[in-house]
């Protein structure tokens, strides 16, 4: 994603929010080429937000997608091409990773403008 | 935080998360012994669950933390020194950040147990 504009600008709450923290395995494997037509992907899809994503120097990372509904959610998870994806972050790409599905009920924000 | 040990250990839903998306100004300036000392500050307040965290090479980070109620979160925000060291955040440390708060309402994992 762009760095210079990382922060997604989500409407007033409620929305909903699926918090993926994930390790990362050693090597790339195709996993960076996947990863941006993910975010392309899910950009395209009904009810897409925004999304934030950040990974440390440890192959840590939390990316959190934003979304208008739990049904937007539902169907992006069962998009096809977003689960031969799924099936290569089991199989090749992650250690672990840990997803959750929240509704966002209040936001609030500090520093300039993107 | 022990990049070993990077997940919290959640229970099962519903809990709440605190997500905070930040984009950091140059130069450490104290931050890193403060947010070393929050997340062990956080760690000893009543409803604490876990928090994980990830900041990338450009200075863009998410840390969510998770809490066990709504009046977990606002006794979290008003604890006199993290009030402290959110002032220095806005006057020292981020260039901008997003708070959310959401209610986690569902939960899965992949992977090895940690």
């Amino acid at each position: 994603m762009d760095d210079s504009h990382p922060f997604a600008r989500t409407p007033a709450p409620p929305y909903f929010a699926v918090i993926f923290s994930s390790k990362r395995r050693e090597g790339d494997d195709g996993y960076g080429a996947v990863a941006e037509r993910m975010v392309e992907l899910a950009s395209e899809q009904p009810g897409f937000l925004g999304v934030e994503s950040a990974r440390d120097g440890s192959g840590f990372g939390i990316t959190v997608s934003y979304w208008d509904s739990l049904e937007a959610i539902r169907a992006w998870k069962s998009n096809l091409e977003h689960l031969a994806a799924q099936a290569n972050g089991k199989a090749r790409w992650y250690e672990h990773y840990e997803v959750r599905i929240a509704r966002v009920e209040r936001a609030y924000s500090f520093g300039d403008d993107r």
